[in-house]
């Protein structure tokens, strides 16, 4: 027993000794960030003087270039460009809607998704409340149709992101599913909580029809019109172009390691966007943390153990060419990724993580936890890590989400409404001072499982 | 041993019938504020028919009357208004500063602190960086000076209702101290982390020299140009008028309790604002909050055991004179208070409750604390509960603080920045629906302390 005893209570006293060294890095870290740091000028600077920044796009190179300027200036040891094939995907200059019904013609917004062909097209409209219910129809029914799939997220689940979950659907899916039926055009409502009178933009899968995004307050007076005339015609007129593909890249940029410098931590956001507003929360906020992180660590005068890797993913919102490039290729390199963590649900004040990781691994990050108690981080679980860093997977790495209180998100989510403005400073920055403390405690305390 | 057994097994069954029948109804609770509350769409009314309604006001008058016509229509059994004295002070029409070095001169932002009087003044500035330094100074020094307090709020604290504790006495002791060292105006930098442009008001102690606030923009600016210039002069005009006190009224909603009808839970917030903006989240959100209880218990055909108040305070900001009234009234006429809750923290995601309780009661509250979990509520502790309800303190009452995510709360705090437009409806409705929940379950599980 006593032999039990001493060692249980010398192991305390040096778990003791090392959290007591571990919180007050983590204090510093903070501080650092909240008084000196440069993340909210970063993403005024990203999304004033270059904008949004769709993948493929003039914008997304000046970007790129952008990213890798500021990684240098930050005092990366070394940084570069890894070539990553994306899409060209161009929205074109005039996109429309118009309402007929009789005489009477409404001009209503509309947002072609991603990926859209071009059209010009006028039809009767056909209203379902779910891709289920247009599974259901024949092909008779849809032929010659615009079918408008009238479907609102469930405001009843706290989690806005599993709201968004569960009605991702119709927009990846329904155009594709109608064209299959024959109809000529798609239409879906926008997947926000808000009842906003602008469209939401956003990935949908290969179809041959034209596809665009009608507003939640739209589409909810579309749905009640529908309810009460059943001779509605609708117009869309959309210009996209399907323009191939070229090679844009992931940007990089390391502090390398003194003890490990084979053994990699990845910590990144996207910096594409869609083409419409500044990309401000999606995901200008995850790039300028992760980068945040960076300068941090180098101002602190921090000498990293392993190395770490700060990466600005290209084409996270239409295919994940960045993300699934960077796997391949650091997977074929040999790098030892113990590993990766992104921020890509927006600037907002930080709840926690959540990883996808290895039993043990996820253990030892648990005993962690109580140290970012005073940072108002209460949330610490299984679950999804992120798109970008997504096909690192594998039965080594630990993935980690930077989870944040998603209520607005959505708000602004793909939309014109995603600019800098609706970014709070400090919510900024606690998410980055979050990341950084977790990137310190990884890079402490992970070693490569055996 | 089989006796213990079998009771802990008992009192555990019986617990896990109550925490699930709770569970549902909070479930409920949620689900019925999330799809059907009118909170806001409330508050929309409030900030947009009435707007900014400082005590004493004609506004504050119409703002009375509409909560008590909103109760009643949302199924109050009574309504009544509880006749208080608030002052009635007025900012007059225009207000100035101007900064003046040789010839040169500025026009900058000026907020006249709540209680200054009037003056036009021209004088030459003496900058402090705290009131410490302010009261180290000898009357000769300060004697026909326009004192200027520079003193930022710290921004390393997590929580900026600390950050603002620290700073508060700036504007609330600084003019008073100024004046009696025979200051002849007073300038305050303005409470708040945010880098803005506009000067945030709030109330000073009583003083007879012009006292107002700076915006943190243009006191980190003035500041500058002090350290650089020794002759800077400044020019303030105010026309502020004190007209002494007048009768208005708390607002005042109940359900009557089915069981003990002669015990009380309390639920509010604080009807008057500043003069400037909407008063929106300072502190509508809390009325239209503590009105949505109501309306919720109502909507779910909930019978109370105990009889739940609603409570709209006037005058919290300059005096508290609602509050104070709305004890002594209650205690002379023997009301048993089992609890009160106050929201007046702003409208953002809730992040749980802070409380000044008997220990009984604390252990009593803290056993419930795993039902909110899944609404991402984790802070759950012993705090300040709030400035309305703070005079019900004795040994029986349990007196509860809405707690939420405070990070944006002093960008808008006090100026013409807080407007509708700056809530969002779900962090608005899960604040209400964490304080409807908390009054069920005092109502269903709390009895009088013996």
């Amino acid at each position: 027993m006593r032999k039990i005893f001493v060692f249980i209570f010398t192991l305390s006293i040096s778990n003791g000794w090392a959290q007591n060294k571990d919180s007050t890095t983590i204090g510093s870290i903070y501080r650092e960030i909240l008084l000196n740091g440069t993340c909210y000028s970063e993403l005024h600077d990203l999304c004033k003087n270059i904008g949004h920044r769709v993948a493929g796009s003039e914008s997304a190179m000046k970007a790129i270039l952008w990213g890798q300027e500021r990684l240098e200036a930050m005092g990366a040891d070394t940084t570069y460009l890894m070539p990553v094939e994306v899409p060209k995907w161009n929205r074109g200059k005039n996109e429309k809607g118009i309402v007929i019904i009789g005489r009477k013609k409404e001009t209503i917004p509309v947002a072609a998704l991603g990926g859209s062909v071009a059209g010009d097209i006028t039809a009767p409209i056909l209203m379902v409340k779910s891709i289920q219910e247009l599974e259901g129809l024949t092909e008779e029914v849809v032929k010659g149709k615009i079918v408008f799939i009238n479907k609102p997220l469930d405001a009843a689940l706290i989690n806005t992101g599993a709201a968004y979950g569960g009605g991702g659907e119709t927009r990846w899916k329904g155009p594709k599913l109608a064209a299959s039926k024959g109809a000529v055009a798609c239409l879906t409502r926008s997947l926000t909580l808000a009842d906003d009178q602008f469209p939401h933009t956003g990935a949908t899968d290969a179809t041959n029809i034209p596809a665009a995004a009608l507003s939640a307050y739209h589409s909810k007076w579309l749905g009640e019109l529908i309810d009460q005339h059943n001779d509605v015609i609708f117009h869309i007129h959309l210009e996209c172009e399907n323009g191939g593909r070229i090679t844009q890249y992931n940007v990089i940029g390391e502090l390398k390691g003194n003890e490990h410098p084979e053994e990699i931590i990845t910590i990144g956001g996207h910096l594409d966007s869609w083409d419409v507003g500044e990309g401000a929360h999606d995901d200008g906020t995850g790039c300028v943390q992760s980068m945040e992180v960076l300068r941090t660590l180098k101002a602190m005068g921090y000498a990293p153990k392993r190395t770490i890797r700060v990466v600005l993913f290209i084409n996270e919102e239409f295919g994940n060419d960045g993300g699934i490039t960077y796997a391949k290729i650091t997977k074929s390199n040999g790098d030892k990724h113990l590993a990766a963590l992104e921020s890509d649900g927006g600037g907002f004040s930080p709840r926690g993580f959540s990883t996808q990781s290895p039993d043990n691994r996820y253990a030892e990050w648990m005993t962690w936890t109580p140290l970012w108690e005073p940072y108002q981080l209460h949330s610490f679980k299984r679950g999804w890590s992120g798109v970008d860093i997504g096909p690192l997977k594998d039965d080594q790495v630990a993935l980690f989400a930077l989870n944040v209180d998603n209520q607005r998100y959505f708000d602004y989510h793909h939309t014109n409404n995603d600019v800098f403005e609706n970014v709070n400073k400090r919510e900024l920055q606690l998410g980055a001072a979050a990341m950084t403390s977790l990137v310190y405690m990884i890079d402490q305390h992970f070693s490569p499982l055996p």
